[in-house]
């Protein structure tokens, strides 16, 4: 209910501060006798984690996942499987200066209000260092998901106001962006490198497709499938919007236009994104996030203290100019959750 | 589990079919000993029942509301309320024709493949008709949350290409658009009519704000206030996405732009739509969503049958040219539920 | 949240008041392409209906069950399956005298100071008449699990301190006691009556064995079958306790005698009740329940008035002097609605 | 869904087994702004942990826990407190002897064929060192508690057919049975070794009883606090039945006689156990649940073989004879859990 657990049958729930001892996450609901990867995990993990290139945050950390519990010989259990990520490179001593200080763009204000004190050390609960646990439990998901014949694929499509026009799923890991275009790829980190020699920061869009899903995944008629996607996705931190197939394009279209007509074969276009009526119709998976420019910049801004006087801030510290590359693995660990949570959903239908 | 249940602790659960013998909703968690305003209810469901003005479908349902327990002497008791919708004018036989062929856009064939049948009353479960028990319940969250402040308006910001260039919030109800613009209102009507002419839909996009949100709602790291509304927004049949505050345009934008600045008199823009890390700021709440173009549609779509046999379908019958000005209550109801759940469980933090 | 749903996947959400228009159920979760039995529902619904015996409360319900979705063509749809049975005999006049008096043993007390106000219709949401939706839940449960192999009866051990020497499951129906020793169920009749004449009631011990549960069934560490049977049970009006195979008396045993030895046939004996380590271990599930002698009685009994003054009260109406001849298709259907919902978890493990 | 969570506002959710690293437990919805007494959860540590008198198994654990998350300043903030207690003396190989066998009245069997595969290390998940997580998490729910006027205390009432003739509560924690009356403690201290000396163990009774708890918590109709509290107590490893107040014994009771009437004061007894229609009436809550006795013993016992062949078991290692005294704190801990949630639940109904 307090809002740190995900999922109804393959659900985890996670803890950990951006500048506390640890991060962490249980996973509930794990399919017995499988063989994890751990190296496959921390290959995800390291592919979230910051100081990896030039254009994030140069905190280090190394995000070495510990397994504690829900495996046995190699392969899972059926119990909860526990994951444990320490913090090495905690700093909060650098929040000192501004611990009475409401940073704009971020929760320092609605957290002090919700909960009556100020966890100042970077965000504390609020990080996006959170996401962490996200991705360890979804790299989990991920393996089973593979298992199932399902791969999810997220890149950055827009960053800064470049756009990538083709789509290279093999250049996504050869830059820094994530880019499915090398050459919008070079273009987007030229705007991020100018926005940090500003004090400023990017925003961008994330486009995430997913293969391999079978026809039937989703519960009507709250659960659909693209509503809990939609959950999932805009609860990552700094996204804004999440739209599905044609998205907000289909405000202009008709339904002529719009409708995917079938045959044997199967859809002849895809403007639903994959996803009718709430439930997943063999087609792929297609969304796009939007992903607003990085809160903490070193440009002076107006703000207020904690008893509500006016006050200047700059957020200095080590930060991502644009949040898109190290949100890409965040996106496909959400939707991986989403997705084997369902397939497990659907087994109960006719079970 | 099974996707029928939304909220938390302001909790619905429903039931019905497009054309079976009734709709309903079952309300946990409501609080005891307020005063209901039963006219009030059934005028919500006024402004979402079929056959409301020439331009929705002419369906005939009054959507006469029975309030079956939970109520004593006028107050509510704390006790489940539960609320019966009958359906008056179902009309299963239209739809015989067409029950061995798949509806392009409609649910039918992911639910065929989902249950392993067909219920092919008009789309059964996955009619829109379903959202008639959610604007019951919503209707009595909005009484709750009046009496917190709060206020929910939406409307059609955009349809077949026309956009409202002023929001006047009294012309809303003035007009079959619920557009906030006289203007665009009557042009969005002809484009709705020649859509229907052409045996064709409209698409359109609806915005809501809400007022009188305190600081402090929503729960992080999954719960997040704006993650829930994209769930119960999304949820919605027809909707295709949704962003929050300058959404989609966060992309472009920097973060010397995009952050609202802080003063003690609150914040000086509301980029974030009035949520910061998932928590309400005490500013408007500010959201839009894509209203996908109504999939049934006379004009002739290749389809499938249920034996995977091509075929060409039109979809007859009574249906709406544009759903904007019917999911406009839908869409408010929605986050009253929302609302009014996530204020009860900021009554745990403390408590 | 606020309690009116059970299970997980097989779930129902009950609403009704003893005296108010109506009860009812939402089913969600039932599985799919299953023709039901509406007059086996019906049956059930009859062996809990008042006024079935003499020694029952003579109020006139037939509780007839409206199945309001979820069912076409006589067959289960997937989509939630709603049952309505109206209220034909309610009388809440017969409780306005006493509506200013607590009744001793009811839950008028705790519910005015719970919710801040008094339903007095005879318990409102608190009366056993709630129990209605649960048997007719239930029933459907039964049907579910007559096709997995599974048989549940329950019958009065002992009431008014007369206990069965010998179970035949075939008396049971035979006698309005539902005992399984004929001569017993005499003696108890005769206690029964006695106590009514003396504006008195008695208690009693009802016995429930489950057959054809396979091994697995169960989901540790908190969600136990013995545990969540425990919930099931004690949540019913007027029980006070429940024990699983030897029960109270291993308190007394020792490893060696109450261990369950193993055979290649099974285990050799059954004091587990069926049930280790909170998982079906393959045996007959078997526990007692204590049911307490009704609360309302025609004594005079002193206590106060919702003032807090000091009185006496004599409740008068029509209720059950012995409340297991009616307990026993209650606890027969809690029973049901916990295996039909584990057998559907147990779907999610390997799935 | 798969089990290991607990609780609805104020929730849990543990992991680990016997003899893997480490066991946990995160805590969501803890009150913000509460100093937290480490000591004092550590002292809850040591009434639970193995090897603290001799009557208990021998093994070497100083379960000491460290607070990874949610505490800051040493408050909490609100955010989830995850808690960890490496394995300090695990032993897996003492296991490997009958890593094929199935300890009778152990989980062993039931695992095996619910999961489709063996974690024979001691149990793995089922093992009761499980309950280390459970009695941190009660330890602070306990202060939480305190706060609110609420002490729970737990005593061995009978224990190898020795019963206590008076509570003295000031006895409790004198002897390592944990009984509240020293005669009766130290005939059952002779029942433990001599049923160890023979290779067999014995069963017992704990009472419990709650001070403090205001009127009006549980939910009805199925969360009733007795029968969540009933759930709670099942699910403690070797727990067979729980009763509430008069128990079993209001079979043989009449109306007259288990009626508790009122008064100005209160109620003038406490047949009821302090819970009136599931809902907390302003008396001590009381009740009692049966301990089996242990199943680990080293007396030769019938069993089979992963493969269904007959075989005969001797389970050697460290084991407890009673497990009564280490119970008493872990029936305190699961107590303290449901309360605390209880109260928090209550904040919703108003608010």
């Amino acid at each position: 209910m307090a809002g740190n657990s995900f999922g109804q049958v393959f659900r985890i729930t996670t803890f950990g501060e951006s500048h506390g001892p640890a991060l962490g996450v249980i996973i509930d609901g794990v399919t017995p006798g499988v063989e994890l990867d751990l190296t496959a995990i921390q290959a995800e993990m390291d592919r979230r984690r910051p100081g990896q290139s030039k254009i994030t945050t140069q905190r280090k950390e190394t995000d070495q996942v510990e397994i504690l519990s829900g495996l046995f010989e190699g392969r899972t259990t059926g119990a909860p499987l526990a994951m444990l990520i320490r913090n090495a490179d905690a700093r909060p001593g650098d929040y000192e200066r501004i611990k009475d200080l409401f940073r704009p763009g971020h929760a320092d204000y609605t957290y002090f209000k919700k909960y009556g004190l100020r966890d100042w050390r970077g965000g504390g609960r609020s990080s996006a260092r959170t996401t962490a646990a996200c991705v360890a439990a979804g790299a989990v998901a991920r393996q089973l998901l593979a298992r199932r014949g399902v791969t999810i694929v997220a890149y950055t499509l827009r960053a800064g106001g470049v756009a990538c026009k083709t789509i290279d799923l093999n250049q996504i890991e050869m830059n820094p962006m994530r880019a499915p275009d090398a050459a919008a790829a070079t273009a987007m980190i030229e705007r991020v490198e100018q926005a940090r020699s500003n004090g400023d920061s990017i925003g961008g869009i994330i486009e995430c497709c997913v293969t391999g899903v079978p026809v039937g995944l989703g519960e009507p008629v709250f659960d659909k499938l693209d509503a809990d996607l939609a959950k999932a996705v805009v609860s990552i931190p700094a996204v804004k919007g999440i739209e599905f197939g044609a998205g907000f394009a289909a405000a202009d279209m008709t339904g002529t236009t719009h409708n995917d007509p079938m045959s044997p074969e199967g859809h002849l276009s895809n403007h639903a994104g994959g996803i009718l009526g709430g439930i997943s119709n063999g087609e792929e998976i297609l969304f796009r996030a939007v992903i607003k420019p990085t809160s903490s910049i070193s440009s002076e801004q107006k703000t207020i203290d904690v008893d509500g006087r006016p006050a200047l801030i700059r957020t200095k510290g080590r930060h991502d100019p644009c949040l898109c590359p190290r949100a890409v693995p965040v996106i496909e660990a959400m939707t991986a959750l989403v997705l084997e949570d369902y397939f497990k959903r659907q087994e109960t239908v006719h079970g």
